[in-house]
């Protein structure tokens, strides 16, 4: 018995959605018939509702708004600017509630071997911004793997001339992990990046 | 920053999928916003397929014909009934190249913690199947596992006076596999259903 064409074309588009392999779209084609059509519906919906976002003009963010509240905020630091790879990634810092600053979304980290290039980079845009705005430090927030970091020495070049001092997240041990069980990149980070706790001095 | 609520609605969804957990479900989420409308599109449109969908009405399976081309086929021995939780499950039957009888599929196996309950297996439709026509053999043919196991005990005694035998199929070592790491229940039964390769006399 061959598969119904619909149940296949679903399949094809599901395997194509990051983390989802043959057989588990094939898992999960089956659920969503099973669902019927009231629950597909309203999948379809939420999809839809997706295209109604629009990328902020300034910090390259996808929101219900343009500018994003961030950028309308005149609240926030803006002398500050944290370069991330998605709007995700603007959720993680800001529940750490230590950055007031604002950001840029690259949209991608470079990654040949994904199809993404320096040339997808949008810096451009970001030196554009820089230069129209009051930055005075653009934080490299990319990943800590190397994508991040080829992407931050890439940006970290291409701002060479524009006046701004250019740091990037610190590197150390997670909090809540395990000393013994951390490898040897990180450890190193945390030994290198080392913080003074308190100055005692020798009797 | 709080997410826009189409992504949030998006997420929603994801995650009632199988296997799809919170963090997946953003990640995902993300992605098809960073995909585009049309990627949306043919997602939507392949969706919305499934709504085309029919079930057959002798073996219940879900597909683009009623009665489905298995069904309907008159080549195939009818006196052979494949009691199968879903269609992916006829499929893998298939494939097998080893039967070539015909299903009926439950949509479900009893699982109570899952919802699923006795009143959840269609015993009465198959019951009525099995009268109406030729059914010699019932093979029940659910997943080697608890809720497999469970809802073949029920369908046995649900059929006790139906007058067909009743068949499961086999367990044992599955081909490929390493006899030292096999479990006990799976090796235990490889023992009980041990088959004679050939006979030899003693001199």
């Amino acid at each position: 018995m061959k598969k119904p064409q619909p149940i296949n074309e679903v399949i094809e588009n599901l395997t194509v959605l990051p983390g989802i392999g043959p057989r588990m779209a094939e898992r999960t084609a089956y659920f969503l018939l099973k669902q019927g059509s009231d629950f597909i519906d309203r999948f379809v919906a939420a999809l839809l509702g997706l295209k109604s976002l629009v990328r902020c003009g300034e910090c390259h963010a996808v929101g219900e708004k343009n500018p994003c509240d961030i950028c309308a905020d005149v609240g926030r630091d803006r002398q500050k600017l944290a370069v991330v790879e998605s709007p995700a990634d603007i959720e993680a810092l800001e529940r750490t509630r230590k950055y007031g600053g604002l950001y840029f979304v690259l949209g991608g980290l470079i990654s040949p071997l994904d199809g993404v290039n320096v040339s997808d980079i949008p810096v451009d845009a970001l030196k554009e911004r820089i230069k129209k705005t009051d930055v005075k430090e653009v934080i490299v927030a990319t990943d800590p793997n190397t994508k991040g970091e080829t992407t931050a020495l890439f940006l970290t070049e291409a701002l060479k001339d524009s006046g701004v001092k250019i740091t990037r997240l610190a590197y150390g041990l997670p909090f809540g992990g395990d000393l013994e069980y951390a490898d040897e990149i990180t450890l190193g980070s945390a030994i290198e990046g080392r913080k003074e706790i308190k100055k005692t001095e020798k009797k």
